[in-house]
Formats: C-alpha cells, structure tokens, sequence
C-alpha cells in the first residue's frame, strides 16, 4: 500500500492570540508535522539562507509563478511579495506528512478558495480583553498599533465562519492537544480510508 | 454561558470488530460519555432492571413510541422489538455529555437518517483474514454461524461509505485514541464554538 497522504492544515486567527505559542507545543504532541516555507521578493537580511527562512525571488520569478497559478496564497506588504508555493507543499503532503500552514487570514481565505480540503482551524484568545491585554504585554507596539491590531481582529472574527473548526487559546497546550485531535481526526475520515474498504472486498476470495 | 451540547457519536461495523473493547479503552480515556439503554419488548432476564440493561416495554408501548417517532433507530429480533428511544439520549446531550451509541449496522443508518448531525464512526478489523480469525478465537459460533457473520460483514462492508470516519482495531488502544480524538474534533467544529465570535463581537464595547 502506498504512503497514505497526510493533511493540509491551516491555522489562522488574529495577531496577538498565540499562534507560534500553540504550535510549539504541538511539536511537543507529534513529529509528522512540516511547515511551508514562504517565498519573497524582499531582500535576504544578514544570515537569512535562500530555501530555509524564505525562497528568495525577484520580481520577475514571483510574477512569473503567480501567473502559472503555482501559490496557494500571495500579498503585497510594504512593496514585496509575499506568497506560498504549492510545490513543495505537494511534495510533503504525498510523502505522508501534515503540512500546517501558520497564515494570517486573508491568506488562509485564498488557501480554502484552491484546497477545499485543507482543515482549517481560527484560533482565538478566550475573549478580547484577553486580547488586548497580550498585546499590551507583548510591549512592542505603541497605543495606535495596538488599537489598529485590535480593528483588524473585530475585522478577522468576521471570517470565523470559513473556518472548519474553532480553537480557544486559553492555555497553550490544551489548545495544540484541540490541534492534534484535529489533524488525527481528518487522517481518519472516510474518503482517506476507503482503500481498506476496498483492498478487503477485492482481497476477499471467499467473494 | 450555557453547557455545550454534547456530541451523539454513533459507533458501528461489522461483528466481531471488537466495538466493546475499545469502547472499554475509550472510557479509561475520557469520562463525559454516556450510553443510550435500549427499549425492549422481550421479557427480563433474571436479575435484569427495568432502566439498567433496558427499559422493558410492552408491545402496546413499544408500538405507541414507534407511532410517535421516538426511536432513534429500532429492529425486530426472533420476534421481539429493540429500539433506541430519542428521548433519553436528547436530555444527556443537553447536560453536556457525549452519547456514544454501539449499534449495528442497519441501525446505523437509521441513526443517520433522522440525525445528521451524528458523528459517525465504522470499526473494521485490520482485514478480512483477521475477522475471520477473530470470529473462530471466540469459540462461541458453529462454522455455519460463522460462515453467516462473514457473509454480513462483506454485505455491511458495502455501507461503510456512509460513515464519517473509518477506524481500523488494530490495537484496541490505537483505535479508542483516534475515536476519542474525533470527539475532541468534533467538540471544536465552528458551529458549536461560534458563540465566541459572537460574544467577543456583541461584548466589544470598543465597536
């Protein structure tokens, strides 16, 4: 039987809610995880690797791939290009693994819109107090930043409803145990299983 | 806020897939699962309670519970009626637990017709050869028995499409962490966590 093919997870929800946190410690949970890696027309800073922290491209090679239809999400930030590409995301998901793509939520829109079977998952802190008040603790942002992160989350809870499931981000590790019931729960769904339904008909002699 | 619903999950497959020992499993894993008691026209057994191994009808109730749509499923047996009464199961999902219901096959589908919103979950032994084997270990069947047992299993085979996920017992302990894992799963589908946004989004005096 060939390697069965892993999942396409998209994790979204608004800045300041804990992503990285959360996915931290579903790396603690499971190691058949891999992540994308994003491609960029901005220039490489000191000690970024073409193909490790980015896929460093021109101008030409991004347009070049955005018009054969080869990323799964793409934007525009401050003058560069942003985007995911299909490829080697393809090529983990038939070697068997689960690729989780960590994405803000205009993107993730774009990813259902090309992969209706990727899961998807909008992670949200327990309330928007709690919000504010990690983005407050974060210390890294001045007052207007923080209200302007505040607008565009009321802005992303309006796009919960695209999401297959909801995860509350009260504490970390109960939110990636959520995550990894998930990620098991859709390798377990019917049409990925059906083979062994089939395999036993077909191997069945006494048929 | 009020106590979340519970999920029905309804746990099927072929006899002899081994259901109960991973139903066992399963309970050393979570305790918020309750079981439906089953309605009956047969008569008790010594030392059965109405209310414990089943609720004990007559003909006449059985029939009027029928008319009144409030099985969830039911099937005639050597003469006697079974059934699964609605309204029990409905009042545990609305204190929050997760009804888990072992039924057969047939009954599956009856399930399904009148609830979609049941999750529902097809056990099946690692293969054909294995059930066989498992079938004849029991001790408790005549070869044509079980001769009979296989030619429904390949028969019920052909309803697994049907279901939501597909479990395979190869290790009981395997297959109760996966159910349990799709009832965590299930527990964070957006609809039943779109309270939050719509707390966060109504609570957000800052709108």
């Amino acid at each position: 039987m060939a390697t069965e093919k892993g999942a396409l997870i998209v994790l979204s929800g608004p800045s300041g809610t804990g992503k990285s946190t959360v996915i931290r410690a579903l790396l603690q949970l499971r190691d058949d995880i891999r992540f994308s890696i994003s491609a960029t027309t901005r220039q490489p800073r000191a000690g970024e690797t073409d193909g490790v922290e980015y896929y460093f491209l021109t101008h030409a090679q991004f347009a070049a791939m955005l018009d054969r239809g080869e990323f799964l999400e793409h934007a525009e930030y401050v003058g560069n290009y942003y985007g995911t590409p299909a490829g080697p995301v393809e090529q983990q998901l038939a070697a068997g693994y689960n690729v989780l793509l960590d994405i803000e939520v205009q993107g993730a829109s774009q990813v259902m819109a090309c992969r209706p079977d990727a899961v998807t998952v909008f992670l949200i802190p327990p309330s928007f107090e709690e919000l504010e008040r990690r983005l407050r603790a974060r210390a890294t942002d001045n007052e207007p930043a923080i209200q302007g992160r505040l607008a565009k989350a009321r802005e992303e809870y309006g796009r919960a409803h695209e999401y297959d499931h909801i995860v509350v981000n009260d504490l970390a590790e109960s939110a990636a145990r959520e995550l990894d019931a998930i990620i098991t729960a859709e390798l377990s769904r019917r049409e990925r299983r059906y083979h062994y339904i089939l395999e036993a008909l077909e191997g069945d002699k006494t048929l």
